[in-house]
Protein backbone atom coordinates (compact mmCIF):
# COMPACT_ATOMS: atom_id res chain seq x y z
CA UNK A 1 0.00 0.00 0.00
CA UNK A 2 1.80 3.31 -1.23
CA UNK A 3 -0.96 5.35 -0.61
CA UNK A 4 -3.90 5.05 1.57
CA UNK A 5 -7.60 5.79 0.25
CA UNK A 6 -9.93 7.46 2.23
CA UNK A 7 -13.93 8.26 1.32
CA UNK A 8 -14.51 12.05 1.26
CA UNK A 9 -16.46 11.18 4.13
CA UNK A 10 -13.86 10.08 6.34
CA UNK A 11 -12.32 13.07 6.52
CA UNK A 12 -13.28 16.00 8.88
CA UNK A 13 -13.58 19.49 8.25
CA UNK A 14 -10.31 19.86 10.31
CA UNK A 15 -8.48 17.40 7.83
CA UNK A 16 -8.66 14.76 10.45
CA UNK A 17 -9.87 10.78 10.10
CA UNK A 18 -10.12 8.08 12.21
CA UNK A 19 -9.09 4.97 10.48
CA UNK A 20 -9.91 1.67 11.56
CA UNK A 21 -10.07 -2.51 9.44
CA UNK A 22 -7.65 -3.12 7.38
CA UNK A 23 -6.27 0.25 6.22
CA UNK A 24 -5.40 0.52 10.39
CA UNK A 25 -4.36 -3.06 10.46
CA UNK A 26 -1.68 -1.89 7.47
CA UNK A 27 -0.44 0.90 8.92
CA UNK A 28 0.16 -0.58 12.72
CA UNK A 29 1.33 -4.35 11.49
CA UNK A 30 2.54 -3.79 8.48
CA UNK A 31 4.35 0.00 8.53
CA UNK A 32 4.75 0.14 12.29
CA UNK A 33 3.38 3.96 12.54
CA UNK A 34 4.31 5.78 15.35
CA UNK A 35 2.58 9.24 16.07
CA UNK A 36 4.62 12.05 14.14
CA UNK A 37 5.31 9.76 11.28
CA UNK A 38 3.74 10.78 7.96
CA UNK A 39 1.82 8.75 5.54
CA UNK A 40 0.48 9.40 1.82
CA UNK A 41 -2.98 9.66 1.96
CA UNK A 42 -5.80 10.54 -1.01
CA UNK A 43 -9.50 10.91 -0.86
CA UNK A 44 -11.47 8.47 -3.16
CA UNK A 45 -11.83 10.39 -6.54
CA UNK A 46 -10.22 13.69 -4.86
CA UNK A 47 -6.77 15.03 -4.13
CA UNK A 48 -3.25 13.20 -2.36
CA UNK A 49 -1.47 14.87 0.22
CA UNK A 50 0.06 13.95 3.44
CA UNK A 51 -1.30 12.28 6.59
CA UNK A 52 0.43 12.86 9.64
CA UNK A 53 -0.38 10.11 12.36
CA UNK A 54 -1.55 11.87 15.74
CA UNK A 55 -2.55 8.26 17.71
CA UNK A 56 -2.45 4.85 17.56
CA UNK A 57 -4.86 3.02 19.40
CA UNK A 58 -6.79 -0.05 19.63
CA UNK A 59 -7.98 -1.00 16.14
CA UNK A 60 -7.76 2.98 14.80
CA UNK A 61 -5.07 5.10 14.01
CA UNK A 62 -5.79 8.92 13.91
CA UNK A 63 -4.35 11.00 11.55
CA UNK A 64 -4.38 14.68 10.45
CA UNK A 65 -4.35 15.50 6.42
CA UNK A 66 -2.97 18.44 4.49
CA UNK A 67 -4.31 17.99 0.65
CA UNK A 68 -3.16 18.61 -2.77
CA UNK A 69 -4.72 21.90 -4.21
CA UNK A 70 -5.94 19.43 -6.97
CA UNK A 71 -7.10 15.69 -7.87
CA UNK A 72 -5.02 14.05 -9.92
CA UNK A 73 -5.85 13.88 -13.99
CA UNK A 74 -8.09 10.38 -14.79
CA UNK A 75 -6.09 8.00 -16.82
CA UNK A 76 -6.97 9.03 -20.67
CA UNK A 77 -7.05 5.37 -21.09
CA UNK A 78 -10.58 3.63 -21.03
CA UNK A 79 -10.72 -0.08 -21.47
CA UNK A 80 -13.37 -2.32 -23.34
CA UNK A 81 -12.92 -5.67 -22.37
CA UNK A 82 -14.82 -8.59 -23.41
CA UNK A 83 -15.75 -10.52 -20.03
CA UNK A 84 -12.73 -13.61 -19.33
CA UNK A 85 -13.03 -16.58 -17.27
CA UNK A 86 -13.80 -15.57 -13.63
CA UNK A 87 -10.64 -17.00 -12.39
CA UNK A 88 -8.69 -14.23 -14.81
CA UNK A 89 -11.04 -11.42 -14.00
CA UNK A 90 -10.79 -11.91 -10.41
CA UNK A 91 -6.22 -11.14 -11.03
CA UNK A 92 -7.38 -8.40 -13.90
CA UNK A 93 -9.31 -6.32 -11.77
CA UNK A 94 -6.55 -4.74 -9.10
CA UNK A 95 -3.36 -4.59 -12.00
CA UNK A 96 -5.97 -2.96 -14.45
CA UNK A 97 -6.52 0.03 -11.97
CA UNK A 98 -2.81 -0.18 -10.95
CA UNK A 99 -2.14 0.36 -14.33
CA UNK A 100 -4.55 3.11 -15.08
CA UNK A 101 -7.55 3.33 -16.62
CA UNK A 102 -10.52 6.00 -16.39
CA UNK A 103 -13.15 3.24 -17.67
CA UNK A 104 -13.65 -0.61 -17.49
CA UNK A 105 -16.29 -1.67 -19.77
CA UNK A 106 -16.84 -5.21 -20.39
CA UNK A 107 -19.10 -7.01 -22.69
CA UNK A 108 -20.48 -9.85 -24.23
CA UNK A 109 -19.28 -11.68 -27.55
CA UNK A 110 -19.66 -14.53 -29.28
CA UNK A 111 -16.33 -16.24 -27.72
CA UNK A 112 -17.40 -15.35 -24.12
CA UNK A 113 -19.19 -18.29 -22.45
CA UNK A 114 -22.72 -17.17 -21.07
CA UNK A 115 -21.70 -18.00 -17.69
CA UNK A 116 -18.87 -15.51 -16.99
CA UNK A 117 -21.67 -13.06 -16.35
CA UNK A 118 -23.64 -14.61 -13.80
CA UNK A 119 -19.98 -14.59 -11.43
CA UNK A 120 -19.44 -12.86 -7.70
CA UNK A 121 -16.53 -11.80 -10.00
CA UNK A 122 -18.43 -9.06 -11.54
CA UNK A 123 -20.18 -7.86 -8.66
CA UNK A 124 -19.38 -4.56 -6.85
CA UNK A 125 -18.68 -6.27 -3.67
CA UNK A 126 -16.29 -8.12 -5.36
CA UNK A 127 -14.05 -5.47 -7.36
CA UNK A 128 -14.63 -2.78 -5.73
CA UNK A 129 -12.08 -3.59 -3.14
CA UNK A 130 -9.62 -5.15 -5.78
CA UNK A 131 -10.37 -1.99 -7.85
CA UNK A 132 -9.00 0.26 -4.42
CA UNK A 133 -6.17 -1.97 -3.39
CA UNK A 134 -4.65 -1.33 -7.02
CA UNK A 135 -5.34 2.26 -6.39
CA UNK A 136 -3.50 2.36 -3.50
CA UNK A 137 -0.68 0.35 -5.19
CA UNK A 138 -0.14 3.06 -7.70
CA UNK A 139 -0.77 5.81 -5.40
CA UNK A 140 -4.06 7.01 -7.85
CA UNK A 141 -7.33 8.51 -6.31
CA UNK A 142 -9.76 8.22 -9.43
CA UNK A 143 -11.51 4.84 -8.98
CA UNK A 144 -12.29 3.61 -12.57
CA UNK A 145 -16.14 3.00 -13.96
CA UNK A 146 -17.77 -0.26 -14.34
CA UNK A 147 -20.50 -1.27 -16.70
CA UNK A 148 -21.37 -4.60 -17.93
CA UNK A 149 -22.93 -4.98 -21.39
CA UNK A 150 -24.75 -8.16 -22.23
CA UNK A 151 -25.46 -7.01 -26.05
CA UNK A 152 -22.24 -6.16 -27.69
CA UNK A 153 -24.45 -4.35 -30.68
CA UNK A 154 -26.21 -1.91 -28.95
CA UNK A 155 -23.28 -1.48 -26.77
CA UNK A 156 -21.11 -0.90 -29.60
CA UNK A 157 -24.06 1.50 -31.47
CA UNK A 158 -25.83 2.78 -29.04
CA UNK A 159 -24.01 3.06 -26.11
CA UNK A 160 -20.12 3.75 -26.34
CA UNK A 161 -20.28 7.00 -27.17
CA UNK A 162 -22.05 8.18 -24.15
CA UNK A 163 -19.38 5.88 -21.92
CA UNK A 164 -16.28 6.96 -23.74
CA UNK A 165 -16.53 10.44 -26.31
CA UNK A 166 -14.70 11.44 -28.74
CA UNK A 167 -10.89 9.91 -28.71
CA UNK A 168 -8.37 7.31 -30.38
CA UNK A 169 -10.08 3.77 -30.51
CA UNK A 170 -7.82 1.00 -31.30
CA UNK A 171 -8.79 -2.80 -31.21
CA UNK A 172 -6.29 -5.29 -30.49
CA UNK A 173 -6.02 -7.55 -33.66
CA UNK A 174 -3.15 -10.60 -33.92
CA UNK A 175 -3.29 -10.06 -37.20
CA UNK A 176 -2.62 -6.76 -37.79
CA UNK A 177 0.65 -5.22 -38.35
CA UNK A 178 0.01 -1.68 -37.00
CA UNK A 179 1.74 -1.16 -33.08
CA UNK A 180 0.40 0.77 -30.61
CA UNK A 181 2.90 3.16 -30.46
CA UNK A 182 2.74 3.81 -34.09
CA UNK A 183 -0.72 4.27 -33.89
CA UNK A 184 -0.92 7.02 -31.51
CA UNK A 185 1.63 8.74 -32.37
CA UNK A 186 -0.43 8.76 -35.72
CA UNK A 187 -4.07 9.71 -34.29
CA UNK A 188 -2.66 11.75 -31.63
CA UNK A 189 0.03 14.04 -32.81
CA UNK A 190 -2.44 17.21 -33.10
CA UNK A 191 -4.35 16.85 -29.99
CA UNK A 192 -2.25 15.27 -26.79
CA UNK A 193 -5.71 15.94 -24.43
CA UNK A 194 -6.98 13.40 -26.84
CA UNK A 195 -7.96 9.85 -25.15
CA UNK A 196 -7.69 6.48 -25.85
CA UNK A 197 -10.39 3.74 -25.87
CA UNK A 198 -8.84 0.26 -26.35
CA UNK A 199 -10.54 -3.15 -26.87
CA UNK A 200 -9.28 -6.25 -26.17
CA UNK A 201 -11.31 -9.27 -27.65
CA UNK A 202 -12.23 -12.74 -25.76
CA UNK A 203 -9.52 -16.19 -25.95
CA UNK A 204 -10.14 -16.97 -29.43
CA UNK A 205 -10.63 -13.46 -30.27
CA UNK A 206 -14.34 -11.10 -31.79
CA UNK A 207 -15.92 -12.79 -34.77
CA UNK A 208 -15.96 -11.77 -38.19
CA UNK A 209 -19.19 -9.42 -37.64
CA UNK A 210 -17.37 -7.79 -34.37
CA UNK A 211 -14.35 -7.16 -35.79
CA UNK A 212 -16.23 -5.38 -38.64
CA UNK A 213 -18.67 -3.44 -36.24
CA UNK A 214 -15.73 -2.02 -33.99
CA UNK A 215 -14.32 -1.18 -37.15
CA UNK A 216 -17.61 0.67 -38.66
CA UNK A 217 -17.93 2.66 -35.13
CA UNK A 218 -14.11 4.18 -35.56
CA UNK A 219 -12.01 1.35 -33.89
CA UNK A 220 -8.09 0.70 -35.93
CA UNK A 221 -6.81 -2.63 -35.54
CA UNK A 222 -3.64 -3.04 -34.16
CA UNK A 223 -1.41 -5.56 -33.00
CA UNK A 224 1.47 -6.94 -31.03
CA UNK A 225 3.65 -8.72 -33.32
CA UNK A 226 3.98 -12.49 -34.05
CA UNK A 227 3.55 -14.01 -30.25
CA UNK A 228 -0.13 -14.68 -29.13
CA UNK A 229 -0.40 -13.60 -25.79
CA UNK A 230 -3.32 -14.97 -23.30
CA UNK A 231 -6.39 -12.20 -22.88
CA UNK A 232 -4.96 -11.52 -19.56
CA UNK A 233 -1.27 -10.66 -20.25
CA UNK A 234 -2.51 -8.90 -23.39
CA UNK A 235 -4.50 -6.32 -21.53
CA UNK A 236 -1.22 -5.63 -19.42
CA UNK A 237 0.83 -5.43 -21.61
CA UNK A 238 -1.20 -3.21 -24.34
CA UNK A 239 -2.43 -0.87 -21.51
CA UNK A 240 1.30 -0.60 -20.08
CA UNK A 241 2.45 0.45 -24.49
CA UNK A 242 -0.69 2.88 -24.36
CA UNK A 243 0.43 4.61 -21.57
CA UNK A 244 4.08 4.85 -22.39
CA UNK A 245 2.91 5.82 -26.15
CA UNK A 246 0.85 8.80 -24.23
CA UNK A 247 3.56 9.50 -22.04
CA UNK A 248 5.92 10.38 -24.91
CA UNK A 249 3.30 12.54 -27.24
CA UNK A 250 2.60 14.75 -23.96
CA UNK B 1 -2.61 -24.01 -27.54
CA UNK B 2 -1.44 -21.94 -30.86
CA UNK B 3 1.18 -24.54 -31.08
CA UNK B 4 1.20 -27.94 -30.26
CA UNK B 5 5.30 -28.73 -29.30
CA UNK B 6 6.87 -32.11 -29.48
CA UNK B 7 10.48 -33.13 -27.57
CA UNK B 8 13.21 -34.01 -30.82
CA UNK B 9 12.63 -37.53 -29.66
CA UNK B 10 9.24 -37.82 -30.49
CA UNK B 11 9.67 -37.00 -34.08
CA UNK B 12 10.68 -40.12 -35.75
CA UNK B 13 13.14 -39.93 -38.80
CA UNK B 14 9.88 -40.22 -41.12
CA UNK B 15 8.51 -37.08 -39.88
CA UNK B 16 5.94 -38.85 -37.87
CA UNK B 17 5.11 -38.19 -34.25
CA UNK B 18 2.65 -40.24 -32.10
CA UNK B 19 0.95 -37.52 -29.44
CA UNK B 20 -0.76 -38.75 -25.99
CA UNK B 21 -1.52 -36.79 -23.32
CA UNK B 22 -2.58 -33.89 -22.75
CA UNK B 23 -1.16 -32.82 -26.06
CA UNK B 24 -3.60 -35.38 -27.53
CA UNK B 25 -6.45 -34.53 -25.35
CA UNK B 26 -6.29 -31.09 -26.58
CA UNK B 27 -6.33 -32.04 -30.06
CA UNK B 28 -9.00 -34.54 -29.76
CA UNK B 29 -11.37 -32.86 -27.22
CA UNK B 30 -10.80 -28.80 -27.91
CA UNK B 31 -9.79 -28.85 -31.18
CA UNK B 32 -11.71 -31.55 -32.42
CA UNK B 33 -9.12 -32.61 -35.29
CA UNK B 34 -9.85 -34.92 -37.45
CA UNK B 35 -7.51 -37.16 -40.28
CA UNK B 36 -6.24 -34.61 -42.77
CA UNK B 37 -6.56 -31.82 -40.48
CA UNK B 38 -3.36 -29.33 -40.58
CA UNK B 39 -2.13 -27.65 -36.89
CA UNK B 40 1.19 -25.83 -36.12
CA UNK B 41 3.71 -27.70 -34.31
CA UNK B 42 7.41 -27.11 -33.28
CA UNK B 43 9.97 -28.82 -31.81
CA UNK B 44 11.65 -27.54 -28.33
CA UNK B 45 14.42 -25.34 -29.38
CA UNK B 46 14.10 -26.46 -32.69
CA UNK B 47 11.98 -25.39 -36.00
CA UNK B 48 8.34 -24.86 -36.26
CA UNK B 49 6.38 -26.02 -39.02
CA UNK B 50 2.96 -27.84 -39.64
CA UNK B 51 1.48 -31.57 -38.89
CA UNK B 52 -0.86 -33.11 -40.77
CA UNK B 53 -2.93 -35.44 -38.68
CA UNK B 54 -2.90 -39.09 -40.14
CA UNK B 55 -5.18 -40.67 -37.60
CA UNK B 56 -7.22 -40.08 -34.32
CA UNK B 57 -7.45 -43.57 -31.98
CA UNK B 58 -7.71 -44.49 -28.42
CA UNK B 59 -5.35 -42.06 -26.26
CA UNK B 60 -3.36 -40.77 -28.82
CA UNK B 61 -3.10 -38.84 -32.65
CA UNK B 62 -0.58 -39.88 -35.15
CA UNK B 63 0.67 -36.73 -37.07
CA UNK B 64 2.84 -36.07 -39.60
CA UNK B 65 4.82 -33.13 -39.70
CA UNK B 66 6.59 -30.76 -42.24
CA UNK B 67 8.97 -28.53 -40.78
CA UNK B 68 10.85 -24.89 -41.93
CA UNK B 69 14.19 -24.93 -41.93
CA UNK B 70 15.77 -22.92 -39.28
CA UNK B 71 14.25 -22.74 -35.70
CA UNK B 72 13.01 -19.12 -34.57
CA UNK B 73 15.62 -16.71 -33.02
CA UNK B 74 15.62 -16.73 -29.29
CA UNK B 75 14.69 -13.61 -27.65
CA UNK B 76 16.51 -10.99 -27.66
CA UNK B 77 15.54 -10.24 -23.21
CA UNK B 78 17.21 -12.36 -20.47
CA UNK B 79 15.57 -11.43 -16.96
CA UNK B 80 17.14 -10.86 -13.90
CA UNK B 81 14.14 -10.85 -11.08
CA UNK B 82 14.50 -10.85 -7.37
CA UNK B 83 12.21 -14.40 -6.23
CA UNK B 84 8.69 -12.76 -5.88
CA UNK B 85 6.19 -14.95 -3.17
CA UNK B 86 5.45 -18.34 -4.48
CA UNK B 87 1.91 -17.52 -5.90
CA UNK B 88 2.99 -14.71 -8.57
CA UNK B 89 5.50 -16.74 -8.96
CA UNK B 90 2.98 -19.79 -10.35
CA UNK B 91 1.15 -17.09 -12.51
CA UNK B 92 4.49 -15.49 -13.69
CA UNK B 93 6.00 -18.38 -15.56
CA UNK B 94 3.47 -19.10 -18.43
CA UNK B 95 2.98 -15.11 -19.20
CA UNK B 96 6.95 -15.17 -19.13
CA UNK B 97 7.40 -17.62 -21.32
CA UNK B 98 4.71 -15.86 -23.64
CA UNK B 99 5.61 -12.18 -23.81
CA UNK B 100 9.17 -13.97 -24.48
CA UNK B 101 12.41 -14.33 -22.61
CA UNK B 102 15.61 -16.41 -23.42
CA UNK B 103 16.76 -16.60 -19.87
CA UNK B 104 15.47 -16.43 -16.46
CA UNK B 105 17.77 -15.68 -13.86
CA UNK B 106 16.18 -15.62 -10.29
CA UNK B 107 18.32 -13.98 -7.52
CA UNK B 108 18.06 -13.32 -3.98
CA UNK B 109 17.94 -9.67 -2.24
CA UNK B 110 17.53 -8.65 1.14
CA UNK B 111 13.76 -7.75 0.68
CA UNK B 112 13.05 -11.67 -0.50
CA UNK B 113 11.67 -13.80 2.37
CA UNK B 114 14.09 -17.15 2.65
CA UNK B 115 11.20 -19.47 2.45
CA UNK B 116 10.50 -18.27 -1.07
CA UNK B 117 13.43 -20.30 -2.26
CA UNK B 118 12.33 -23.93 -0.75
CA UNK B 119 8.72 -24.13 -2.72
CA UNK B 120 7.86 -26.25 -5.26
CA UNK B 121 7.39 -23.34 -7.87
CA UNK B 122 10.70 -23.20 -8.10
CA UNK B 123 11.04 -27.02 -8.85
CA UNK B 124 11.41 -27.89 -12.98
CA UNK B 125 8.67 -30.26 -12.14
CA UNK B 126 6.68 -27.10 -11.15
CA UNK B 127 8.13 -24.48 -13.84
CA UNK B 128 8.59 -26.66 -17.07
CA UNK B 129 5.20 -27.52 -17.85
CA UNK B 130 3.90 -23.43 -16.88
CA UNK B 131 6.85 -22.76 -19.37
CA UNK B 132 5.88 -24.82 -22.62
CA UNK B 133 2.36 -23.55 -21.40
CA UNK B 134 3.16 -20.08 -22.37
CA UNK B 135 5.30 -21.05 -25.48
CA UNK B 136 2.62 -23.24 -26.78
CA UNK B 137 0.51 -20.09 -26.33
CA UNK B 138 2.67 -17.19 -28.10
CA UNK B 139 3.97 -20.31 -30.91
CA UNK B 140 7.62 -20.24 -29.69
CA UNK B 141 9.78 -22.79 -29.50
CA UNK B 142 12.61 -21.17 -27.23
CA UNK B 143 12.90 -22.79 -23.62
CA UNK B 144 13.62 -20.26 -21.32
CA UNK B 145 17.00 -21.25 -19.48
CA UNK B 146 16.04 -21.16 -15.58
CA UNK B 147 18.75 -20.40 -13.27
CA UNK B 148 18.45 -19.96 -9.59
CA UNK B 149 20.80 -17.93 -7.32
CA UNK B 150 20.83 -17.49 -3.36
CA UNK B 151 23.70 -15.34 -3.17
CA UNK B 152 22.94 -11.65 -4.85
CA UNK B 153 26.68 -10.04 -5.27
CA UNK B 154 27.87 -14.01 -6.20
CA UNK B 155 25.38 -13.82 -9.29
CA UNK B 156 26.02 -10.04 -10.01
CA UNK B 157 30.07 -10.28 -9.46
CA UNK B 158 31.13 -13.38 -10.78
CA UNK B 159 28.23 -15.13 -12.61
CA UNK B 160 26.44 -12.80 -14.70
CA UNK B 161 28.29 -12.45 -17.33
CA UNK B 162 28.39 -15.60 -18.59
CA UNK B 163 24.61 -16.36 -18.19
CA UNK B 164 24.04 -13.16 -19.77
CA UNK B 165 26.56 -11.71 -22.18
CA UNK B 166 27.04 -8.64 -23.49
CA UNK B 167 24.36 -5.95 -23.86
CA UNK B 168 22.12 -3.24 -22.58
CA UNK B 169 21.28 -4.02 -19.20
CA UNK B 170 18.79 -2.39 -17.41
CA UNK B 171 17.22 -2.51 -14.14
CA UNK B 172 13.76 -0.66 -13.26
CA UNK B 173 13.37 1.71 -10.38
CA UNK B 174 10.20 3.71 -9.75
CA UNK B 175 13.07 6.94 -9.23
CA UNK B 176 14.46 7.07 -12.39
CA UNK B 177 13.18 9.30 -15.31
CA UNK B 178 14.61 7.70 -18.35
CA UNK B 179 11.95 5.11 -20.06
CA UNK B 180 12.76 1.25 -21.78
CA UNK B 181 12.07 2.90 -25.14
CA UNK B 182 14.58 5.80 -24.70
CA UNK B 183 17.22 3.31 -23.13
CA UNK B 184 16.62 0.54 -25.74
CA UNK B 185 16.91 2.95 -28.47
CA UNK B 186 19.82 5.30 -27.04
CA UNK B 187 21.64 1.73 -26.24
CA UNK B 188 20.87 -0.71 -29.16
CA UNK B 189 21.20 2.17 -31.74
CA UNK B 190 24.03 1.08 -33.52
CA UNK B 191 23.93 -2.37 -33.49
CA UNK B 192 20.63 -3.89 -33.67
CA UNK B 193 21.36 -7.35 -32.58
CA UNK B 194 21.94 -6.52 -28.97
CA UNK B 195 20.58 -8.08 -26.24
CA UNK B 196 18.62 -6.73 -23.24
CA UNK B 197 18.70 -7.55 -19.91
CA UNK B 198 16.03 -6.76 -17.75
CA UNK B 199 16.31 -6.44 -14.19
CA UNK B 200 13.52 -6.57 -11.73
CA UNK B 201 13.83 -6.76 -8.13
CA UNK B 202 11.66 -7.53 -5.31
CA UNK B 203 8.16 -6.16 -3.40
CA UNK B 204 9.64 -2.86 -1.73
CA UNK B 205 12.88 -2.98 -4.35
CA UNK B 206 16.49 -3.70 -4.18
CA UNK B 207 18.03 -2.19 -1.28
CA UNK B 208 21.12 0.92 -1.81
CA UNK B 209 23.80 -1.88 -2.07
CA UNK B 210 21.97 -3.94 -4.49
CA UNK B 211 21.14 -0.91 -6.50
CA UNK B 212 24.78 0.53 -6.75
CA UNK B 213 26.16 -3.30 -7.10
CA UNK B 214 23.93 -3.32 -10.36
CA UNK B 215 24.83 -0.04 -11.78
CA UNK B 216 28.49 -0.81 -11.28
CA UNK B 217 27.90 -3.81 -13.59
CA UNK B 218 26.38 -1.85 -16.55
CA UNK B 219 23.03 -1.67 -15.26
CA UNK B 220 20.90 1.68 -16.31
CA UNK B 221 18.13 2.64 -14.12
CA UNK B 222 14.83 2.82 -15.86
CA UNK B 223 11.26 3.87 -14.75
CA UNK B 224 7.89 3.79 -15.69
CA UNK B 225 6.50 6.52 -14.50
CA UNK B 226 4.54 8.02 -11.56
CA UNK B 227 2.59 4.76 -11.12
CA UNK B 228 4.23 2.00 -8.54
CA UNK B 229 3.24 -1.40 -10.00
CA UNK B 230 3.39 -5.10 -8.19
CA UNK B 231 6.25 -6.41 -9.02
CA UNK B 232 4.44 -9.03 -11.60
CA UNK B 233 2.68 -6.25 -12.86
CA UNK B 234 5.82 -4.33 -13.92
CA UNK B 235 7.52 -7.45 -15.01
CA UNK B 236 4.62 -8.09 -17.61
CA UNK B 237 4.55 -4.60 -18.36
CA UNK B 238 8.28 -4.09 -18.59
CA UNK B 239 8.75 -6.62 -20.75
CA UNK B 240 5.92 -5.81 -23.10
CA UNK B 241 7.80 -2.53 -23.43
CA UNK B 242 11.30 -3.87 -23.83
CA UNK B 243 10.12 -5.98 -26.81
CA UNK B 244 7.99 -3.19 -28.41
CA UNK B 245 11.15 -1.19 -28.18
CA UNK B 246 14.08 -3.67 -29.57
CA UNK B 247 11.17 -4.39 -32.91
CA UNK B 248 11.45 -0.58 -33.14
CA UNK B 249 15.26 -0.64 -33.29
CA UNK B 250 14.87 -3.82 -35.76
Amino acid sequence: MNLVLLEAAELGADGRARLSGPRAAHLVNVLGVVPGQTVRVGVLDGARGIATVESVGGNSVLVHCVLEAEAPPPPRVDLLLAVPRPKVMRRLWAQLAALGVSRIILTNAERVERPYFDTHVLTTECYRPLLLEGLQQAKDTRLPLVSIHRQFKVLVEDELDGLSGAGLRLVADPAAATSVGDAVRDGLGSNPDTRLLLAIGPEGGWNAFELRLLEAHGFQRIGMGPRTLRTDTACLALLALAHDALTGVD
